[in-house]
This record gives C-alpha cells, structure tokens and sequence, in this order.
C-alpha cells in the first residue's frame, strides 16, 4: 500500500507543468524515504532528475518500493482539476494492481476522486555520477527566465562564461548581438532574494541550446533561486530546490561550437 | 411605442454571452409586464428560458405586445460596445417598424447610439409543462461550472446521482474515472454563499452530454447560485436567478446509455 | 559620436509599438537638439511623424548629425528584453559605422547590452506645410481608442462631424448604425482628464478609413490626452503629446465618398 498526501495539490501540479513538455511517460519510484522521478526526454539530449523528500508531504507510506508509471499529460490533465488550496491524497493499493487514485479536497465538504490507470514503463535508470563543478551561479529563478527569453528572442544558442568577476550570457544572431553582465556583488546581503551569487574556481565558458534552457525555466514557480552548476566537458545543472525537501535537476551537454570562442576574455 | 432601461447594460450582455453560442436568433417577447426569449438551441436539443419581470428595469413601458426578432451575434457586438457603468435604452418607435435602438449613456455627457435592423423570426412556442422533481440541488455558480470543466476533461458525458446523503458528479474516459462528491451539509448556514442544499424525494441517477452542460456555465456570472431540478425521464433545468427579477432557465434531455448503470449505489 | 539615454526604457518601447506595425524600417534622425523620425505607411496612405526633443533624455549628445536606420521590428524585438523600470542608453561611435547599441540597466548591477546592424534607408523627407485646423477635438485618448474599437465593429470607415455644439463619431454597416456624441462642456475643469475639448470656428464632417484610425490608437498608452486636427480636403492629425517634449503625430487623409453626406445637419 502506499500513500502520499499533499498539503496543498499545486506543488505537484507546477512540476508537472515543468517536465511533460519533455517528457511525456515516466515512472514515479516510490520508496521508503523519497518519491523519484529520473528521465531523458524524448529526444535523448536532457536528463531530468525529481526528488521529493518524506518531509514534503503531510502524510507518507510506502510499504515496498513500486514504481507509478505514469502519463505526464493525462496526470497534468488530472491536477488542473485541483483548486487553489486543496490538498492531494495519492494512493495505490496492491489490490487494483493497476489503478492509482487522485484526491482533492476542500475545507467545505467537496471531494474528488480521479482514478487514473498506470503504465507499464521500461525504467532505464542512469547512474549520475557525483561531480565537482568549477563554476556555481545562484540566482532569482525570474532572472534566470528572462535571460533565456531575452538570449532566445535572436539566438539559437547562448553562451554562459562565469569568471571571478562576474558572469555573462550571450547570443548573436544576424544582425543581433546580446550580452547581459552580472557583476559579482560582495556587498549583497545574504538574504537579498534579488544577489546573484557567483563561486568561481576556474573559468567557464560553455555554449547551450537557448530551447532546452528555456524549457527548464518552466520550473521558475517552483523556487525563487535557481542553481547553475558548470564544468568544461560535463553537463550543465539547472537546479531548483523544493521547499528544502527535494529537488527538480535539469542536465544538459554544452554544445561543441565555435560560437563560444569569441567569448574569451 | 416600447421602452425599457437598464441600470446596467452589463446584465444584459451577460444574458447574450450565456445564450449566443446555442441559439445563433431569436424574438424577444415583449408584453406589458415582462420581456421574454424562448428558443431551442440549433440542433433542437435543449431549450433556453429567458423571463425579464418588469421589476429589472429602471424605465418599462410596452404599449402593445411585440416580438422583436434579433441576431444574437449582432446583439452581442452591440452590446460590446457598452462601457461598465453605462446605462442602457432599448427603444422601439411604431414608426420605425424594423429597427430598434439601443442607447448608451455614461455620467460624463457621452451618449452612443447603435441603431440595428429587426429579423422576421417564427416564432415556435413550446409549452413547458409544470413538472414536479425528485431531486433538487442548489450550490455555487462557480463550483458547477468548475465540475463541467472537471469532468470534461476526461468524458462525453457525465453522470449525475443525487440521494438523501448527497450529490456525485462522475464522467469516464478511456483510462481516467473522475468523481466528484458533495455531502448534505446540515450545519451549513443559509446565508453561507458556499453552501450546497441538497432536497431529495426520490434517488435520481441520470446521464448528460458534457458539451451542453458547460455551454450552460457561460451564465455563472449572472448569479451566485444555480439549481439543478431533475426527475427521472424528464429534462434537468439549470436555472440561474436574475437579481429576483426572472431567471434564465436551460433544459436537457437525459442520454439513456449504459454510463449510468454503474453509477447505481 | 552619438550618445542618447532615457530614464525609462518603456517610453521607446510604447513608440515603437505605436508605429511598427505601419513602418517595418525608418530612419532615426538625429540632430543637436532632437531625435526625429518621419515615414510613410507601407501603403503611403498614412505619414507618422516622431519628435523627441533634447528635454525628454537624461543625456544627450550628438556630435554631428546623423540618420540611424534601423527595422522597426528588431528595435521591437530589442525593446521587448528591458524590465520596467531599467534606463536605456542608445551609443553610436563613429567608428563602427553600421552598429548601434542599445544598452539596459537597472539598479542591481544587471546590465545588457544588445548591438544591432543599422540598415541603409532612402530618407524621402516629406515637408509637412504649416495648417490652420478648422476644428480641434481634444479628448482622453483611452476615449477615442474606444470610439475607434466600436465604430470598426460594425464599420470600415468613420465620419466625424464637428460643430460648435459638439462631436459625432458614427459609421453604419449592413444592418446597424452606431453613433457616438460628445456635448462640448463649458462647465468641466481644466483639470478634468476625462473632459472632451471641441474648438470649431468652421463646421466640418469628414470621412476615414476605420482601419488606419484603429492602428493609430496603439499609442494611447503614450499619453492620457489625443488631439484630433481637422480640416476640408487635409489630411485628419490625430497627436500624442510625449511629456511635453515631443510628439508622435499621425496623419491621413480624408476618404472622398457618399458616405459623409448622411451627416449632414
């Protein structure tokens, strides 16, 4: 038997608007201790990685480790269901092997069930290895949005070289160059919601596909900072954090081109 | 000579928004105490029920009965041109046998003017017996419209099943089964807005078609509550109150399929 | 060297959508003491006509003059990654002849800056003679944006009858007459934003091509006020003052058909 109840529906209703344009079909593994999702999309180029930790949830069990393969547009279909402040009970009974039942109610006495047939989902698990990064860029989920709107409205690509000093986004297109500079703050508060923090052990300078990155800014309502974590030859992590008990992780190879040369310093 | 003023020229838009998608022309019946509009929708498959008392409007005066025929989408691209405090005239002038004006006045002096060619329409009574029902179910505009839109997402069709205890909503697709429950709120305060009065004399489980109920919900701003009357073989009346002053009412057909058989307790 | 900065960004970003959707490319011209642009529609029936005089920069500087063309849908484009309230500093060195940057700032250490190729534009100045206005019509320009949007819904063209007593905007379509008045008010303040200014000393009753009308309303948003300037057989001014230094003014000419005649008094 597993259960799995939300305190409020439209957390699980904004990751899923995050991830189904990528990935249509995926298995929640359900655990002990944790809900997981790991899945590339479909053309095989990103690697999204979910984790919701037992705290997230108001209430959690899971008797034995199953995996809910579930359809992400059918399940977002589901969740639009949800209003504002309901909460959301999830349940599988091993008796309706292949069922898995939604939910929702009020404080006001209504109640709404939806049930939801499971699929059968070949589960590729991808080890990801562990890995120092020789760049870390924090910075308000919203800012981050705009850089990839702003870089995609005239380029295909978008370079991002973080050095001591600060860190730049670029793209060209025909007749379009567009460059935005965040300058190392030191004087910024802790808790300013609006710093972008830079940690810089060697400099970077990778080249991305401006689509997949704006893509992984769906997730913006999901947290107010994102992290990007970078290294040369090794993907690049678009990381949101989750009320501090999980984590929605986008991995995304640089680009091998020549666009970024001209962002040496 | 036939006059009648709105305080608002919103409430009467908002009557033309909720019935031009099912009747495309209609009469408006008007008669010394009321104006009334009764058509079947195009595909004759539900009827509307518009009543007007004469107590809605700030001016009434109607010499003679007339019946004056109009293009719903002409009326609403009329009515469009109201802004949101305007008040508004409907003149029609014996004189002037096929048009009628519609005058728009707001408090700073601007006065518009839309003059419109009056149609030729048959005007088909049907006679609404009075029918005595099972069931009746009263609850939030918004929340009915919210089911509609809910069960839509997954069905064709939805089940409604009312007994002593309460009122289930449910509508199944191909792998999705979504049920929506109200339990009788005995404490619930009369004034309590939010509140779902449920009378039952006898259980009523019936089947609709989704597509018309949701085109009903286009009137969920006239009023704050709908009911919901039904009986077994007789149509189910949505009505919405019009500031207790007249209502407008749509009627359905059941479906008779098998969907419902397995809504039986 | 050229050097141009505005406080607010939003106020080249509102001009340019006021004008190009009837201008894909213009040149800017630049002098000591202002920035102007003027250009034919792509159908030269209409003429828009910008001034922005030194008053409305934070700094200004133009060494020599200078005609900076550029495609009014990249400046669009360009204008669309500023945030609302970042400064906006457009440079143009000498020795990058075919580049112009336009860079965004705000007050958070964010900067960035975009470089656009400039375009090489046949600049055919139009003398626009000096015109005495038989009638002058001044009014809230979310008014006249309104009138225009009422007036299309039923019209191709508009006539606009100005005399001592007042303004009538009206058109007719196959079924449907709409007209809208405005009573010259001697009373009303000159404070009063929502007033309507008539100045006639000769009645005038002109005909135009709602379409053209419609687009010019898109720079409402650039001013509370509009002027409309009219005369027989001269092209209509419809005006948006630019915070008292500048203007954008829009100018077309009078349709020549039966249609005005109907409004005769």
């Amino acid at each position: 038997m597993f259960e799995a109840k939300f305190t409020n529906a439209a957390l699980l209703k904004k990751i899923v608007e995050a991830i189904k344009e990528l990935v249509s079909e995926a298995p929640f593994d359900c655990t002990e201790n944790s809900m997981c999702l790991q899945a590339m999309d479909g053309s095989h180029v990103a690697l999204i990685s979910l984790k919701l930790d037992i705290g997230i949830f108001e209430v959690y069990r899971c008797d034995r480790t199953i995996a809910l393969g579930l359809s992400l547009g059918e399940l977002s279909k589901v969740l639009k269901c949800s209003k504002s402040d309901d909460t959301l009970m999830i349940r599988f009974e091993d008796s309706e092997q292949d069922m898995v039942t939604f939910t929702f109610e009020d404080t006001k006495g209504r109640k709404q069930d939806i049930t939801l047939k499971l699929m059968d989902i070949d589960n590729e698990h991808l080890g990801i290895p562990d890995q120092k990064y020789a760049a870390v860029v924090e910075m308000p989920s919203t800012e981050f949005q705009k850089v990839c709107r702003d870089i995609s409205s005239f380029s295909d690509s978008m370079n991002i070289t973080a050095t001591k000093s600060g860190v730049v986004f670029s793209g060209s297109g025909d007749s379009v160059t567009n460059t935005i500079r965040y300058t190392k703050d030191k004087t910024a508060d802790e808790d300013d919601k609006d710093r972008v923090d830079i940690t810089v052990k060697e400099k970077v300078a990778l080249n991305f596909s401006i689509k997949y990155l704006t893509n992984f800014t769906k997730a913006t309502s999901l947290s107010d900072r994102v992290r990007l974590s970078m290294c040369d030859n090794v993907p690049l992590v678009v990381e949101y954090d989750l009320e501090s008990n999980g984590y929605l992780r986008y991995f995304l190879a640089p680009k091998i081109d020549e666009d970024k040369e001209g962002m040496d310093e």
